[in-house]
């Protein structure tokens, strides 16, 4: 059983709580952290915890906290965990780590140096999903990986500070991308380094001096592609989809708007209230169980396991480090307009790989192209003479 | 926090206490009895049982027990939850409550008067799509409901008891239907009363007696009706899918087949193996988290919760009771092939209720029939005249 | 190249023309026949007809039409039809055939003995989709086919007549499950004899006499069941979906709500009409092409071909009287509450045909249940011993 | 009624053919070409034309030809074009147009000072979905155009020239690509320039010199962004879906693995083979039509009315020029890493836009970010402060 200190008493915090309790869970929100007096003596209320305070190092303290939680805005991150690393206290910390990568280092560093339990609550490569996926991915099913995708768009964020580029530390890169791009590290392997990224990002549509748009390509050394696609302006909910292209198969993940719930309503019948939808009446597509199936509680059972087994989680500080690597060289290359190589100071992976030979052999004279089933029926190979570089087709039935 | 006994150490004991020990539960499994010693012990390694045993009563009057839960073949539940009476044990029991109706009922009964805690583990009614879906309802999403459809099919069940007659008391009715009667009853409403049922089943496949194959239509004392599809015959996987129609709107869930995870493999790439699936290759629509996403984690807390804090859970022996008279009035209306009386010397809801009056008026000289949008633009109502019951066409723009 | 004459100047009729005239067409709608004036010379114009007349043999009559083509209430498909026998014209004619079974039979009878092509215009039974999904259930797809569901809903037709019984004949059964009861037919095999029907119907919502929602089972000789779902009150759109199940495989054809094209839209943007929908805003499903996607275009192809050709279409005189003598034993049974057989005093299929024998041998002692793979990777089969009845599961790896 | 040579009778040309004779189509293939007797013979037979060649004059100056059809390799477009320069006669070309913008524009301005009727066969420009989308589109359903992106990846070609990058003239952005491009053109507007083009490109996997996967970003001069995603090596069938991004809506398309047709079958059934299908197998995914369904029909239709109507098709040899052009810059940014300028000599639509002001005014004092409903069902504007640039959040109920 773990007792957590939550800092951050606002949207991300509460469903971090929600999860916790969540179906009869062991574990308990013990103390809140808040910027408001009003804010946490409400969260304390409403999750029933022990202590609240708006002196975030009370809280970091306090004797009967085990894990702290942060699910603070991005540019009190780093404050947040030294206070961990100060109190030798193991700590949990929302997405992105940093709002760059020498902050996400610094404190990566900070925290290995302390020899404190450090997780990074990368809940999107925790959904249910994601995990059956990456398992299949690690047998095998798909061959070898050639491309991930990972799309996370919707109409902006909740809360006003993530609009304001000094708090936030950037726009829909830093908010959503930070999920797309490891969600394609995972399946490309994490221990493939990325190398470049080419990324264009746009204010299209709101006020804001971040972007609200932006699509990216992550090359790794291996010669797969990543690629995140992120946007505060897109209409409809949420678009959250991932897909991923390997030599012998496929795979495509959709987390919300089409996962076998689907609801017309005239809007006549009542004073029904849909979540997370743009509207309360026509065709409406929720989520059977958004904590479970956004992979809060895979997350937090894997953070709480790891932190009484004394084991490494599945996504780490170093994890954080490395996709904060990744924005920054994309937030360059928005600029520059060119691909960017990825600065990784440190890097734990593995070095010097290319892409792997992919040559087919067919018999001693032919790589093989493709083998099909053609219209009329005929089964035939398509065939590259190796001698003279020609293509042949050969009937097989 | 509960210690459960589990009776019973097949498939769906394992399911549950998958479920109960979970994302860091503070529930336990403390006792397990199984009929053969090797699966008792099994058992008792795999969830870290205290005390197991092939004697049902030593494991359900074990004095660290608080709950006892039911996963045996059919025709062993009235015994089982005889000797949670006998012992003043609360007992959860899994689907269907009976063979029939009459077991049904002495079991609500016994349990009644012995003022024991009692829950009817009916899994499909404790989906979240479900949850939502019921809540939306509540709220009046899709006005009256007319018409609640459950379909359940798969290529058959895994325990060889369930092909047996005697043991299973019946077919894909019995094993499946039960889930599709009541969640139609939850739709439409618990305290509306099936009246009668129509039903057709037949064994059109497998060796067996029972029926491999069935449909069936239940009318409610209001006019609205539940419609169940069930088989062991049905190619492709497990299809779980729910519909409801209401006056304001319409319901579609997706339990399986289709939930937004969908995986092409040539099956060349590894040693994948696929889950619930009748291939290894191909298309594979795999679900994220099936103990979470066919209701276990919500049955559990809700029965759990409702034990501790002296309440009544959502699906009780009553509810078992009332599924299993719906069931053998299908049954006899399978034999007799006319509509049959749903027999209910218990009935606990509204009575005396007719098909509500439905007219909608348009003015003082018309009913409404419908209003729409046509193939030109033009946006019509269509009318029938009160006084003569003439049909007429009107253009409002 | 064919000339035809349009009887009825309606929604019908006009999307008869769209489709006849369609893309780059040989063949012309040369005369129009309605029942006002207006509406006739409105057609003629819109469609480029030579001749108009609001009297129905001056059309049928006219030395330049070759076909017929009835797309008038069914209360006047007889006088219709009986028009082109006096005439020795070529007929084809909108579904259902007629009222009742007896209608339909003596337009059959009259054609037939008058030796003038006469084609169904089923045209659900020509769509693209439906077309294939045959084709493959005739190669053996699905192997032995055991149900096969036909679902036609949405909130109510367009034209006045349909609302009145006595020009209508009926409700939405007669309307909609006239296409369910022959594309079921169709799956299960022209040739297989439908014995018997239950059908519940039911005025839920509408004021009106005739059944606004219906289901329906149609029994077939060789035990293979029809299904047919139709309603007059179904929110959301159009839903038109078809589900066989066989012995080997199953097909599942969605033929409106869900195609493949998706839109968003806030209804802010400009002037957008959606079309078929209940709303301009919100998530809509258009169609493609709906001329195309509902079977139109390969449904003239094949009439004016068979016509030119002095074939058989696929769909004819006598399949419309199959299923108006099926849909006259569901109206039957609604009444009467129990399974009505099917009056066919004509028919050409084949007699005396059992279920066909189902059990599968496995080895000289044994009937094979089930071949699956467990969850925890085992191949097993689950097998009936002949001798004692008794089932047992065998693992193979 | 229209006479067409038809150049070329491999894979493309057959399904010209078939869309041309279509459903009673009163157009007619009257000649053939192809470079072997055996196969113009075969063509001519198969499709009943009255004349065959391998003499592609010949063909092209038949006096019964009204209108030549390329279907040839890309590597001989311009020469089969300019053969219908020479003998005046209406021509239509398979894409790409050319295998880069210099042949393109010579083709292009060699048919424009003939003064002969040329239309560039762009087929998914012209599917009924996207018909139906860009007509929402137009009519201001999604608002201003943000993002248009289309994607085409399957496992290969069918014929062996697309192999060889000599005769094809590049890989799968070339191939596929210049559908892809075109079709976000459409949506973002065909008179707003292309500018600059961003794309990676790879051979992932073939034994061949030109790529087989390939990304790209296409920046329009008012600030939109074009996507194409293509590929030969995708495993599973054909991906073919288009998405867009308006600041009020959203279209999804999917026109190939997820069209509202599945089938499950075991493969033991019979002997039945799926179409364009990696197998036999399992969960297939047909397309109910797919000569329609790929636009074919309504192409063929546009062009021959346009021809016979002297007017211009909705797509000419100028788009297909642009398109080129387009590929090219894409060309050299996969060298280049960087974006790179379309170039573009002639250019016909707008010039000099900028990204249109989105600033959208809530009140005198702030610009609004987004209107939403919370988790908890408050109603909340986020605005902007115009003097302080601070966010505040504002409940509206």
């Amino acid at each position: 059983m773990a007792n957590i200190a939550m800092l951050g008493s606002g949207f991300i915090g509460r469903f971090y709580a929600e999860s916790i309790h969540g179906q009869r869970g062991r574990d308990r929100v013990v103390a809140i952290y808040a910027r408001s007096e009003k804010n946490a003596q409400k969260f304390a209320d409403d999750y029933g915890c022990d202590f609240w305070s708006t002196d975030l190092e009370a809280v970091v303290s306090h004797p009967s906290v085990d894990i702290v939680c942060i699910a603070l805005p991005n540019n009190i991150h780093e404050t947040a965990v030294m206070a961990c690393v100060k109190h030798k206290k193991a700590v949990v910390t929302t997405k992105p780590l940093g709002r760059n990568g020498e902050e996400a280092l610094r404190m990566m560093q900070a925290v290995e140096e302390a020899g404190i339990f450090a997780g990074y609550l990368e809940d999107l490569c925790y959904t249910p999903k994601f995990l059956k996926a990456l398992a299949s991915v690690k047998e095998g099913a798909l061959g070898r990986i050639l491309w991930a995708k990972s799309r996370e768009t919707h109409p902006g964020p909740h809360s006003s500070w993530f609009w304001d580029k000094e708090q936030a530390g950037g726009g829909c890169i830093l908010d959503l991308g930070c999920h797309c791009i490891e969600i394609a590290r995972n399946f490309i392997g994490k221990d493939i380094k990325p190398i470049e990224v080419m990324c264009w990002a746009e204010t299209q549509v709101k006020p804001i001096d971040a972007e609200d748009h932006a699509i990216g390509l992550v090359k790794y050394e291996n010669g797969a592609i990543g690629q995140f696609e992120t946007s505060w302006v897109f209409r409809g909910g949420m678009d959250l989809r991932d897909e991923v292209m390997g030599t012998e198969g496929t795979i495509w993940i959709n987390s919300f708007l089409r996962t076998g719930f689907e609801m017309f309503t005239t809007g006549k019948g009542g004073d029904y209230i849909a979540e997370k939808a743009e509207s309360n009446s026509g065709w409406l597509f929720p989520v059977g169980d958004e904590v479970n199936d956004l992979g809060y509680n895979h997350m937090f059972t894997d953070m709480f396991n790891s932190f009484e087994q004394g084991k490494t989680p599945a996504e780490t500080f170093y994890d954080g480090y490395v996709v904060n690597a990744v924005i920054d060289a994309a937030y360059r290359s928005a600029k520059s307009k060119q691909w960017e190589k990825v600065d990784l100071p440190v890097w734990r992976g593995k070095e010097g790989l290319t892409q792997e030979s992919h040559l087919q052999e067919y018999d001693a004279d032919h790589y093989l192209i493709k083998e099909e089933m053609t219209h009329d029926g005929r089964q035939v190979v398509m065939l590259k003479e190796k001698a003279s570089g020609k293509f042949v087709e050969k009937q097989l039935n």
